[in-house]
C-alpha cells in the first residue's frame, strides 16, 4: 500500500466521548456556561481531534510550501516570478511577515520547495522539488497524475516528521507568484461557480490582469476537463506543486490526529483536495481566518468550516494560520488552567 | 483644576504625520501592500496614538474594575450578587478566565474595587471603593454626580499609576453581577433605542428576566431622566461605579497617548461615557471584539470602531480585550522586524 493510501485509510472519526468530557468541564469552570463562546467551541474540537479531554500544547509549526506556475506566462500576476525564489530567502533570514508572526506566536517555520522552477540551494529549505514549477494549465495539465502523488506524498512526510519530532499544532502555508490562478481553477471546479466567481485580485492585479486570469482558469478547465469528483485529477490538471503538498500535509495531521489550521485562499484549495480524496479530513482542520480573496468565503462554506478571523488578509505564506494559533492555545489554556466553581468556591447560577 | 478636567483637556488628536511614517514603511515591507489588512491599519493606528511610527511594544496591563449594582433586586441577573465578591477572589488566586488569558498574551491584571457592595480584604485588590454597590437605578441613581466625579478620577488614577510604571497597552475589564442591565441603560440613552433593542441575555437570563430587565431599564431612564449630551449626568443616573473606573481609565489612557483594548459590553458602556465626555478619545480606543450582546454592534457603530475579533464572547473581565492583545502586538512587530523590499534583495510589483 502506498504511503499516500496507508495515509488516508488511518484517518478517523472525531472522538465523540473526549468532546462531551471537554464539554463537561467547560460547563463548570467559573464562567457562564458557553460565555468564551468559541474559544470553547475550539477547545472541545481539539478534544475531538486529539481524543484529549484536556488537550496539552505542545510545538507548533508553520508548514511553508513553495512552488513556481507556469500560468504566469499569462500574465496573471502583479509580481513577477523570480520573487518565488527571493522569498525563500527571506523566509531562511527570518524577515518576512511569516517569520515574525511565528516568533510572535512560538511557532517554527518549515520551508519545503516542492516545486520553485529555479534550482535552489538555500540552507534550511527542504527540498522536496517534484518538478520545476507546474506546467501552464492554460495550455495543458499542472503535472502528471504521479507527480500529483508525489507531492501529496511529500506534504506527508514533511508533516509526519514534524509531528514526530512533537508538533501538536500545524498551520500551513504557501509561497508561489502566481498560486491565486490554480487555487481559483480549484475552487471554480469543486463549486461549479463560473470563473468570474472564483476569481480575485491576488497580490493586487489591476482590471486587465484579471480578465486574463479569468480567461485563463477557463481555458485551464476547457483544455484540461478535470473530474470534480476526483481530488487528484483536480490537483494533478489545474493545482500546483505547493498546493499537492499542502493537501498531503493536512491528510497527514488529519492520520495523525493533530489539529490543523488552514490559512488562507491557496491552502484553502489545498483543503479542498484534501476533503475530496478523504472528507473526514474535515473534522481535523480549523479555518484560521477568511481572507480578502472573495472565493474563500465559498471555499470555507464547502468545507463547512468558519472562520477564526476576519483581518482582510491576502499574503499567504501562513501569517493567517500563525496568527489564530494564538487563539488556539488560548482556548485549550482555558480549558486545563481555569478554577472550577468548586475549587474556587464562586456560586453558580441559580 | 481637577484631575478630571486636567485629564479630559490633555487629550489631543492622533499624530498624522507618525502615521504618514508608518504607512510608508509598511509600503517597502517584503509583503504586497496593503496585504496584512486589519494588522496594517492597527499599526498605523498605534503610530498615530503614539506618536512613533515604529512604536515599542511595553507592558501590558488589563484593568478589571468591580462594582455592584443594586438594580440586581429587580431580578435581572442570572447569577447571585454575591458571586462579585467571590470573583475577586478568583482573579487574585490566578483561576478566572482573565488570568489565564492575560497570562497567555503576557499582560498583567489590575483589579480594582470601586464599588463592590460587601467589605473587601483581599490583597492584590486595590481599594478605591466610591461606595458600596450602586443605587437601584429602577428607582433612583446610581450615584450622585460627586460619586460619579470620583469614580472617574479613581480609574484616572489607576491608569495612570500602570502608565507610570510602564504599561504601554492597557486593556479595560470588568466584573459586577447586574452589569449589563446599567450598560443597556447607557446604551439606550445615548442612542435613543427603545430599551427592547438595546437589552441582551447578559449571562444567561431567561425570557421572564429578560422581560424585567427591560422593564428596569424603562423604569431608570423614566425615573432618572439621564441628559444624553452630559457624559457625566449619565454615569451617575443610570451607570455603575466600575463603568464610571472604566472611563477615567479610558480617558486617561488617552490623554497619555496610550493605546487602549476596549472590551465587551460593559467596557463599551463606559466608551460611552468617555466619549461623550471628550470626544477625541476615540481616537485612542482599539475595540478588542464584537459580543454576543446584540446592542454591542450599536455600541460599536455609535463609537466608530470596528472590532478586531468576533469570538462570541459574553463574559466581560476584560476576556476579548487580552485575546486582541496578542494582535496588536503582532501588529506593531510586523512593522518593526520585517524586512523592507531593498533588505531582502526581494523585486517589488512591476
Amino acid at each position: 500500500m502506498s504511503l499516500l493510501e496507508k495515509t488516508v485509510l488511518s484517518i478517523g472519526e472525531l472522538d465523540r466521548k473526549a468532546m462531551a468530557e471537554a464539554r463537561a468541564r467547560q460547563d463548570i469552570l467559573t464562567k457562564p456556561a458557553g460565555s468564551l463562546g468559541v474559544l470553547e467551541e475550539l477547545a472541545i474540537r481539539v478534544a475531538g481531534i486529539t481524543g484529549e479531554s484536556r488537550p496539552a500544547i505542545g510545538d507548533k509549526v508553520i508548514l511553508t510550501m513553495a512552488g513556481d506556475h507556469g500560468v504566469v506566462d499569462e500574465g496573471v500576476s502583479a509580481f513577477p516570478a523570480e520573487v518565488t525564489v527571493q522569498m525563500l530567502g527571506n523566509f531562511v533570514n527570518g524577515g518576512a511577515a511569516i517569520n515574525v508572526l511565528a516568533r510572535h506566536v512560538g511557532a517554527r517555520v518549515v520551508v519545503a520547495d516542492l516545486g520553485v522552477a529555479a534550482p535552489i540551494s538555500l540552507e534550511g529549505v527542504i527540498d522536496r522539488k517534484v518538478r520545476p514549477g507546474a506546467g501552464n494549465i492554460a495550455r495543458g495539465p499542472a503535472m502528471s497524475l504521479d507527480e500529483a502523488r508525489a507531492a501529496l506524498e511529500a506534504g506527508i512526510e514533511i508533516a509526519n516528521r514534524e509531528i514526530d519530532r512533537g508538533a501538536r499544532l500545524i498551520g500551513t502555508g504557501d509561497m508561489g507568484i502566481g498560486n491565486t490562478t490554480p487555487s481559483s481553477a480549484i475552487l471554480a471546479v469543486f463549486s461549479g461557480l463560473p470563473a468570474e466567481k472564483a476569481v480575485g485580485r491576488g497580490t493586487g492585479i489591476d482590471d486587465p490582469g484579471w480578465k486574463r486570469k479569468v480567461d485563463a482558469i477557463n481555458r485551464a478547465i476547457e483544455v484540461n476537463r478535470p473530474d470534480p469528483r476526483d481530488g487528484l485529477d483536480v490537483l494533478a490538471k489545474v493545482g500546483g506543486l505547493e498546493i499537492g503538498g499542502l493537501a498531503g500535509s493536512i491528510l497527514a495531521a488529519a492520520a495523525r490526529r493533530v489539529p490543523v489550521l488552514i490559512d488562507g485562499f491557496i491552502s484553502g484549495a489545498a483543503a479542498l483536495v484534501a476533503y475530496r480524496i478523504q472528507p473526514r479530513s474535515r473534522g481535523f482542520m480549523i479555518a484560521s481566518h477568511q481572507s480578502v480573496e472573495p472565493g474563500h468565503r465559498v471555499m470555507l462554506s464547502l468545507l463547512g468550516l468558519e472562520p477564526l478571523l476576519k483581518m482582510n488578509l491576502r499574503l499567504g505564506e501562513g501569517t493567517g494560520a500563525a496568527l489564530a494559533m494564538s487563539l488556539v492555545d488560548a482556548a485549550l489554556k482555558i480549558q486545563s488552567e481555569m478554577a472550577t466553581f468548586e475549587e474556587a468556591g464562586v456560586s453558580n447560577k441559580d
